[in-house]
C-alpha cells in the first residue's frame, strides 16, 4: 500500500474507513449511506441486469506504490470494461476492501477520490460493501451491476464464421507501459520520447473502458468481449465459446505511435501487443452486412475501431505475420495460474 | 489451503478450476455456463433486489486445514444470513476465488460440494464469478443477490424506543467452538461431553442462516440485522443506526446446553456469548403490539426466538448482569481493525 508515500493517521476501525466512502453513495438511496447490512436495488422496468466481479490486488493487478487515485479508477474501470463489451450501462457497484494493516488516511482519501472520478465518468454509484483486515496484498473486489435493454446483452458465444473481427482503440500500450514502469531504461532502448513513455504508462494506470461503444455493439455485433488477458488468449476464448476459428493479420493490428515505435525498435515487443494483457479494449465480431454501419456508429460515438481479421470455420486461431507466415506465439496471453510469480511480466 | 490433507493433481489453469463450478449454474440460464464475461439476471416482477458481499479468508474467517466442504458451506451461509435478516430470499450469487498457489483437485471438489449443499439448502444458484492467483490467504468473495417484495426490506435503522429485542437460536456457540478448535484442553476445563464439544465446533463450521424467519421479520419486525461480530457490537450498531439505546439482561440470553455448561464452568466465557462473533443468528426489534404474533410466526417457521431486552430512549447499550449491576465489557465485539493478528481470538 505504498506506505513510504502515504501519510496521515492510520484508520484503525472499519467505521473510520467506511466514512470516506459514504459520499460516493449520495445518489443511491438503496445504499442506506452504508449503515445497513445489505444494499437495496429496484431494477428499472424493461431492463435486465448484467453483473461482473473482478477483484484487483496490489502487486498483481496494480504495482506496489501506485497512486491511490489510479488504483481507485482502475478497480472500477476493469469491471466497467466488461459491461461495455456486453452493451450494458453501469448503474451500481459493491466494494469489498481488504487491508493487511490499518491503512493511512491519505491512501483511503486518494483511493476514494479515484473511485469518485471513475464513477462520475462511468455513471454509476456505490451501493454497498464490506471492509476487512487480512494478511496478503491490499485487495479491492468490486461487483458491478449494470442494465441492458431486455434480451439485448451482447454474448461471447454467438459469433459466426464469416463475421469480421474488430477491436477498439490500440493494442499493447498498457503492457508496454508496465514494462517501462518496471524498467525505465527501456525508454532509451525503444527510442521513445518522454511523451510516448507517459502515454504508455498512463494506458496501464488509467484504462479507458469503451462504454461509448455499447450502443454500436448492441446494434451490430454478433458477439463481443473485453480484452484483459491479451488478444491471443481472449480471441481464442471467443472462438472456443462460438465454436469457430479466428484469423488475424499482424499488420492490421492498431498500434499507437508509442507502441509502433517500441515494436519497430524491438520486434519481440509484439508479444506485448498480442499477449500482454490490460488492454481493456473491446473485441467484437460483426456480420459482413453490419460492418459499415458498425464503423459509422462507432465513429459517431468517438471510438476508433479497426478490422483485424475474421472468423472462420473450424477451430483455433491463426495470426499471420508480415511475411505471410504463421506467427508462433511463445506466450498466448496472461493466465493467472500458468505464471509463477505474483506480478505479471 | 490445508495442503497436508489435500491430494490429487494441481489445477494449474483458470479453466481447470472453473470446470468444477459449472454444474452449480445448471438452473441459472444467465450464467451462460460461466463461458461469458458477465452474468445476466432478469429481475422478477414486483420484487426488489437485496445485495450483499462478505468475503471470507483462510486463517481469518475459517481455520487453516478446515474441510473444504465446510468452507464452501460457510462462504455462502454468511451472506445468506444477512439476507435472511432483511426478510429477503437468496436467488443468485457471484463467486470470486483467489488462490496463492494452484489448488489441489480434492480441495476444489470438496469446496464445490460444500457450495452445492449450501445452495440447495438456501435455494440459490451460482451465476458468475472470477478466479485468480495472488499471494496471501485463500479468499472466497461471494456476492449474493436476493429478492424481497417491493418496499418490504427490513432495515437496520428503523427500530424505535419501546420495541422489544429478540434473537434467534442461541448465542456464543460458534465462538466457544472456535476456542475449542484452537485449544482442545478447554473441553475438560469446561466439563463438556464429547457431544457438547462436537455441537459447538459444528456451530462454528456450519453456520445456519435463519432463512425461515424472513417472513416473520417482514411482517412484524421494525428492524433487524444478523449477528456476525458479537451481540454487544452488533446491538450497538442497530441502536446507533436507529438513534436509540438498548438494554439487555444477561440472564435472558439464550444459551445452548453446551454454552451454558461452558459459562457455568468459566464465567469469563460470557465474553464469547456477548462479543465472540460468528453467531449468524438474527437480532430483531419488534414493536410491543407485534411481539406475540412474531413469536407465533417464528415458532410456526421452526425457529426459536427469545426476548432479550428492549430499546430505550437515548443512546448506548446497557447489559445488566445477574446481580443487577451493569456489565463491563472488556471487548465489545469483533472489529477487524482493532485486533492485531490475522485470526479471531
Amino acid at each position: 500500500m505504498s506506505d513510504h508515500t502515504q501519510s496521515g493517521e492510520l484508520l484503525e476501525s472499519e467505521e473510520a474507513i467506511i466514512r470516506h466512502f459514504v459520499p460516493l453513495t449520495a445518489a443511491a438511496a438503496g445504499a442506506f449511506a452504508l449503515q445497513d447490512d445489505c444494499a437495496l436495488l429496484a431494477p428499472p422496468a424493461g431492463c435486465e441486469l448484467v453483473l461482473k466481479t473482478d477483484p484487483i490486488a496490489e502487486g498483481v493487478h496494480f504495482l506496489v506504490g501506485e497512486e491511490p487515485q489510479d488504483v481507485g479508477w482502475k478497480a472500477l474501470a476493469v469491471n466497467v470494461s466488461d459491461l461495455a463489451a456486453k452493451g450494458a450501462a453501469p448503474a451500481y457497484y459493491l466494494l469489498a476492501l481488504s487491508f493487511p494493516t490499518a491503512p493511512h488516511l491519505s491512501w483511503v482519501q486518494g483511493f476514494a477520490a479515484g473511485l469518485r472520478t471513475a464513477q462520475e465518468r462511468f455513471g454509476c454509484h456505490l451501493i454497498g460493501g464490506d471492509t476487512d483486515r487480512r494478511p496478503g496484498p491490499v485487495t479491492i473486489a468490486i461487483t458491478l451491476i449494470g442494465t441492458v435493454p431486455q434480451g439485448r446483452m451482447v454474448r461471447r458465444g454467438t459469433a459466426r464464421a464469416g463475421d469480421g473481427l474488430f477491436v477498439s482503440g490500440t493494442l499493447g500500450d498498457a503492457a508496454l507501459g508496465l514494462a517501462l514502469l518496471r524498467d525505465p531504461t527501456r525508454a532509451g532502448a525503444w527510442s521513445l520520447s518522454a511523451d510516448m513513455v507517459e502515454h504508455l504508462k498512463h494506458r496501464y494506470r488509467r484504462p479507458q473502458p469503451r462504454l461509448a461503444l455499447a450502443g454500436a455493439l448492441r446494434e451490430h455485433a454478433s458477439a463481443a468481449m473485453d480484452l484483459s488477458d491479451g488478444l491471443a488468449k481472449d480471441l481464442a476464448r471467443l472462438c472456443r465459446a462460438s465454436a469457430c476459428g479466428g484469423q488475424v493479420r499482424l499488420a492490421d493490428l492498431p498500434l499507437s505511435p508509442s507502441a509502433a515505435r517500441s515494436v519497430a525498435s524491438d520486434r519481440s515487443q509484439y508479444q506485448a501487443v498480442l499477449a500482454g494483457g490490460d488492454d481493456y479494449e473491446i473485441l467484437a465480431s460483426v456480420p459482413p452486412q453490419h460492418q459499415t454501419a458498425f464503423q459509422r456508429s462507432a465513429a459517431a460515438a468517438g471510438i476508433a475501431v479497426t478490422r483485424i481479421g475474421s472468423l472462420t470455420l473450424g477451430s483455433g486461431i491463426s495470426i499471420e505475420a508480415d511475411d505471410g507466415g504463421r506467427l508462433d506465439l511463445a506466450r498466448s496471453g496472461w493466465d493467472h495460474f500458468a505464471t509463477p510469480g505474483p506480478e505479471r511480466g
